[in-house]
Order: structure tokens, then C-alpha cells, then sequence
């Protein structure tokens, strides 16, 4: 029988054969109870059974997650377990879908380790959801940069930064030629700095800039916040000519993007604060690479993945596993640009080429452009004389004797990295 | 200097100080980043940072998280650190509440545990949120059930029933005197099974029912799905006489049942599908104390807590706790009714008396209704003699030589426990 399928791939750990492990997680996840119940007929099983297509070893995550089932003398088993469910059980719903993939199944006591890794969803899914509306090329169209690496920073301090010296500090990011400019994503709606002034102040600057130099850099407003203000936000931001609006996924939950993108008329910057939840452990949770496709979907243009060297717990193997997967195409589209931050400095732009090998990246640097001893301004100047350096074939060192802004940089960033010689706090 | 504060508790565990682990999230989650930079004055700091309010030790969680800085020789410390974030960062909105108390700082690497234990909120959050509609007094008004536990059950089969099979279910727990049903939480608004056929026929069931003998239970139809489909299920619902919409609150986010709140009708049956992910890995997430505030101020009228000797990975302790969380006054009401599910059956009734204390809880029977031998009603028969049998001080065992559906339900199901003794699956 042939029908639409999400398949779900789990990272699978406990101390039952592991056949039996995944059968839990397809029975609890569709048809099944503890007991057999009325009505629960050969047929309807048949129909909407999920199935278990593949179980394949893998290498144990490490704990095991309280409350694991462990029988005497069990060993401990680990797998990447594949199960496919009817998309008849749910339809094309992500609020939905998640309640098959990612309910209740956390909470099984026959798992010692259970983790979404990936999911593969059917057409249906693209025929309800449109996905990102300006992606990499509307967002190189709104800059007009048609190639190379997108230089951005995010607003420092975080937050209380009154409105007129948030108009100086990105007049002199603007005139330094910078590409985007963000919120914190501290940085909301907040009495002492409504996002009507800071819209009002950044704007008039940003058109002054523009005018002066014919072009306009992108600020991403921090429009996040209770959905119907969420979107008067975004209605403000968009009647002041402003031309992206940033919003924290997490905490508007995938369905309240969905919502947004439906009544979006600009680039939806998506920041990943409270990702860490769903990935740090290990042994549980939801992995970026099948969260990120569910972003995507629901109408991520640009999506947070973090850096290289980054500040944070990742391995720059797991950020450059990240960078892939918003990269890749979903469905035969869904192009979403990724934003790589936190720690980022001039002197990582040759290790983030040579490993990215694209110049289709955001690269935000908070610290490592307004913590430049000379300002932001010699900040930007730095991190773009660097980049262009780097996707030029040419050596960075030799470059920073021609430009004392990026050798600046260097002497105080450090050459290569920020990794582990930060004393933690904010990207 | 006083000031409207949020206080957030949490399990913090590193190889650091905790003193110093302690500001590195109230730097990162407020006015800090890794380099000093331009503009952040000390006037700033004074009035936007968030500051370290208490640090008490703490049993360690056990595993470290991935990234943890460990100096060598360090040893690990685990506390309870209480930080306190001044209102006027964010003011009083969940999402960008959110972003300060759970944000980024689940992925900083100077911790080893992270986890959000609880919250304090200052009353400006009451004025936003007008929390429940009905709690627990409306549903026992809407339910004409002044007192004694409220006893429901789950559509079972989770999914596939054909609509004319719902019907004859529900008629026949309707009869049987139960006090509500509710949707699965897989079963939203599927092609198999569009939403508006199932409230058709459950209308019509429990009107005719309500009609013989004056009581009409209580259905939560599950109208989880995007956002504006989700208030469509809801309008549809309303318009067809129902009396409970049930959303699965991770799902649709926080966000998402706050915006449902401001346009619902209807008590709000809040799931918990996913909340795993938050609460399973003792050293990471956000424990359901933190979590069910949130939910209570976004407006669930009813929220699961799992029950004792549930199929799921919680101790008895840990789902007592929920209950006592869900059962607390917050900030002066936000009256939410905890609900028991997972492997409830009629021989828990005297432990969960004992150990709660009260009858203001809403007791749901999957499989422990749907399972009984002599089929549903007299699931419900046996469910209802054996609360009734407990809350007047009577003996289970005695109860059952009067009540036959009673006594093989204790035969099916076990007399006091189905905990580790069931294979696993559904509720």
C-alpha cells in the first residue's frame, strides 16, 4: 500500500531489545494502549498503525534518562530507530505532526535515551506551509549585495540603551557600511524603550544613510512578544519602511510563526534563543537539524545557528552540522540563510570559509565589533576587510598590515579563535 | 531602590564558583557580553542588570551536560541560585519574559546543569493575563458536579474510530455517568477524521443523553492545529453547544494558548504532550513548577499532571509535587484543575486520596475504563464506586463484594497499582 508518510528518526537508548523499544514508541505515538481495548480492530491497526522501518546501531549518548525500565542483567542498547506514520493520522498540521513525533513519547519509561535526530515529511507539508518569503536571494535583493558574506551585528548594551544613543550607534554602523543591524533578543517591547521609538530613531537614521549612500542596511526589529501585539509590531516596523522583523521561534512556538508568516510582509530574522533546551542533553530532546526544518517551514528566512568557536556548548562540528542543514533544500525549496553569532570575530572569517565553503551566511558579531578598541565603526570596517580578504584567496595577516582597524581586531580578538579564552557572557 | 522584579529560581551546577557561575547568567541574560563595549555605563548596569539574589547548595543532578568548562582540579558544585530580573527589561509579556529567564543561557558553557525550577512574577503579569475562565469551580458548575473528584476518560483508540463508532462510545460512557471525555491528544483535525464529524456526533450523543437524565458530561474536543484553524475548531465547537476545547500547550506554544484565551469561550483542557522534553533530564530544562505557572497565567483551565503510579517516567513524589504546584494560589488566583492520567485505574483511588487530600482533581481512565473486561461503562461504573467508596472512608476491597464491575476491574487491573507491572503504550 502506498500512502504519505513522515518518517521520524530517533536516537533510541534502553535496556530492552531495541525492536521492542521502538514498537513502544510507534504504539504509544498512534493506535496502541496498555491493555487491549474495544474497538481497537486488525483493521483500524492496519490504517493507522505507525511502523517501525529501520533500527541501526549507534553510539550511546552517554546517562541514561531517569525512570528507564531496566530489567536485571539487561544490557544497555543504542540505535537510530526509523518509524513512519500514515499523514492521515494527522494531516498536514506541525502543531499536529508534533503530537505524533514529539508528545508523549519523552516520557517513556521503556527509553533510557530518546531524541527527534531528523524527519522526513511528505508534499503535503509544502502545500500547506509556504516557508521562508525572502530567504538567501530576497535577502540580498532588500541589501543589494548579490554576493559575499552578510556582515550584521546585534545592539550593545542588550537591553536600556535609550532611544538617541541607539540613533548614534547605528548611524556610525550604517556609515561604517554594515549590512544588517538586530535587536538583542533581550530586547522586545519593554517600557523603557517601546519599539515605537526605537523604530522611529533607527529608521530616520537608516534613511539618512541610505540617501547619502544608496544603501540601506537591514535592522531586524525585535517584534517578539503576545501574538496580536507580536503582529501590531510587525504592521509598526513595516509602515516605518523598515525591512525585517526578528522574532525568538521558541518562545512565539513554530505555530505562532506559522501565523506570523501568514501576515508578514517582510524577512523573518529567527533567533534560537531556548534551542539549548531541546539539545544539550544528549540523551533527550529534539536535535537542530530536525527543528530547523520545522522553522523553515513555518517561515524562518534567516535562522541562528551559532559560530564557529563559538561562546556556547556547541563543537564546531555540531554548528557546521547545523550550517548544513539550513543549507540544504527542503521539499524542493524552503530557502532559509543561516546567521551564524555568538563570539564571532575578524579573525574566524578564514576557518568559517574554508569549512562552510560559501559565502551564503549572515555573520553577526555583538562583542567583536562594538568591543573593538576604536569603536564599532572600526569594528566594521575590520570584520568586512577581513571577510572580503578571505573570499579573495588572500591572507589575513598580510591584509591587516594594509587595514589598522582589522590588525586591531587581531591584537585584540585574538587570530583565530574566542573559544575557551572568553570569560562567558554574551556573543 | 524598589522595583517590580521577576525572581527566577534555578538548579545551577558547575566547575566554577557559583558565585561566578551565578553572574554569568545574570550577565548574559541582562546587560552583559564577553568584552566590555561602548555605551554600557555603569548607571546602565545599575539599573538593568539582573542580580544574584541568593545561592543555596543543592544535591548534584548527576551528569554533566556536554561543553562544560572544567578547569583542571575544579570540582563540581550544585546550587540553587535565585536571580532577579527588574520588570522594566521586558515588562509583563510571557514570550519576552521567556527570553530572559530561558533563554540562551541553557547553552552557556560555564554550566554544567541548567535548569528553571521556579518562578516568581510581580502582579503586572495578573494585569495582562487573565488566566482561566472557568477552573475548577466553572467545570463543576458547567459539569452540574459540586463536589467529589471529577472522573473522565480518552477516546480509545487513539485515533482511526469511525465517527459512528465515536458515537456509540460515547453514548454509552455518557450513560454510564461519566463526568467527561476527551479527545486524544494524536487525534486533532485528520482527514480520516475531520473535527466537525466527531463534534456532530458527540453533540448529538450527549445532548440525548443530558435530555434523559439531566446531565450532560463534558467533551474536550482536541482543536490543536495552526493557529487560526485552531480558533475556527473552536468557534465550530461553540457553535455546536460544546462545553471544553482541549489544546496540547507545547504545540501551539505558550503564546499560542495566551492568543486562544483572549477569543475562547470554553474551559481550556490544557495537555501536556512534549513537556518531556523540559522536565526529563534532571540537569537541564525547566521543571513543570515553572512551566504550569506559565500555563496557568496563559489561561489553562485544566492542566495534566500524569497521575500516581503512572506508565510514565515520573515518581509518586513528582507528580505530587505537580499536583500541589497546579493546585497553589498564583498571585492571588489562577484556580487551574490538576488532571490525573497515565495508568489510572479504580484500586489507585485510596492512595491518590490519601496523598492528595483533596477531591478538586480531575481523574482521566484510558485504558482503565476502555479495558475493562465487561467493556467501557463498566469501566466508568467501577472508576466512579471505587472514588465514591474512597471519599466516604469506606474499604476498597468491602465496596467491591457490592459492586461486581468493581471487583473485576481490581482483578483486571491490580488492586493498588499498575506501575512497572504494564508493558507499556497508552493511558
Amino acid at each position: 500500500m502506498s500512502r504519505s508518510e513522515v518518517v521520524a528518526t530517533y536516537l533510541v537508548e534502553s535496556y530492552l531489545p531495541l525492536e521492542q523499544a521502538a514498537e513502544v514508541i510507534a504504539g504509544e505515538q498512534s493506535t496502541g494502549t496498555f491493555v487491549a481495548v474495544a474497538r481497537e480492530t486488525p483493521e483500524l491497526r492496519d490504517r493507522f498503525a505507525a511502523r517501525v522501518v529501520g533500527i541501526e546501531p549507534a553510539a550511546s549518548s552517554g546517562a541514561d534518562l531517569p525512570g528507564a525500565i531496566r530489567p536485571a542483567g539487561a544490557r544497555r542498547r543504542s540505535g537510530l530507530v526509523r518509524i513512519a506514520f500514515g499523514l492521515d493520522n494527522f494531516g498536514p498540521s506541525l502543531p499536529n505532526l508534533l503530537a505524533a513525533v514529539a508528545g508523549n513519547l519523552f516520557e517513556l519509561r521503556q527509553l533510557a535515551g530518546i531524541r527527534l535526530v531528523d524527519l522526513s515529511l511528505p508534499d503535503a507539508f509544502a502545500d500547506r506551509y509556504p516557508g521562508p518569503q525572502y530567504g538567501v536571494t530576497g535577502t540580498r535583493r532588500l541589501l543589494n549585495r548579490p554576493d559575499g558574506v552578510l556582515l550584521g551585528t546585534i545592539v550593545k548594551p542588550s537591553i536600556g540603551l535609550p532611544a538617541e544613543e541607539l540613533r548614534i550607534l547605528v548611524r556610525e554602523l550604517a556609515e561604517a557600511g554594515i549590512d544588517f543591524i538586530k535587536d538583542d533578543e533581550l530586547m522586545g517591547n519593554p517600557p523603557h524603550s517601546p519599539l515605537a521609538d526605537r523604530v522611529r530613531v533607527v529608521s530616520e537614521e537608516l534613511d539618512k544613510v541610505a540617501a547619502r549612500t544608496g544603501r540601506r542596511p537591514m535592522y531586524a526589529f525585535n517584534i517578539t512578544d503576545d501574538l496580536d501585539r507580536m503582529a501590531a509590531n510587525h504592521d509598526l516596523v513595516h509602515a516605518a519602511g523598515g525591512t525585517c522583523v526578528m522574532v525568538c521561534i521558541n518562545l512565539i512556538g513554530l505555530a505562532g510563526l506559522a501565523w506570523l508568516r501568514e501576515r508578514c510582509a517582510l524577512p523573518i530574522h529567527g533567533h534560537r534563543a531556548m534551542t539549548g533546551v531541546f539539545t544539550r542533553a544528549p540523551q533527550l530532546g529534539i536535535d537542530f537539524v530536525a527543528w530547523s526544518k520545522l522553522a523553515r517551514l513555518a517561515g524562518a528566512d534567516h535562522l541562528h545557528t551559532n559560530g564557529l568557536s563559538n561562546k556556547f556548548y556547541e563543537t564546531d562540528d555540531e554548528v557546521l552540522r547545523s550550517i548544513t542543514a539550513v543549507r540544504e533544500p527542503l521539499l524542493g525549496g524552503y530557502q532559509t540563510l543561516p546567521v551564524l553569532s555568538s563570539g564571532q570575530t575578524p579573525g574566524l572569517a578564514p576557518e568559517t570559509y574554508r569549512r562552510t565553503g560559501t559565502t551564503d551566511l549572515l555573520v553577526l558579531a555583538g562583542g567583536g565589533i562594538h568591543g573593538h578598541p576604536d569603536g564599532p565603526a572600526a569594528g566594521v570596517t575590520a570584520l568586512r576587510a577581513a571577510w572580503q580578504s578571505t573570499t579573495s584567496g588572500r591572507n589575513l595577516t598580510e591584509t591587516a598590515q594594509q587595514v589598522p582597524a582589522l590588525q586591531r581586531a587581531l591584537e585584540t580578538f585574538g587570530p583565530t579563535s574566542t573559544s575557551g579564552a572568553n570569560g562567558g557572557g554574551r556573543g
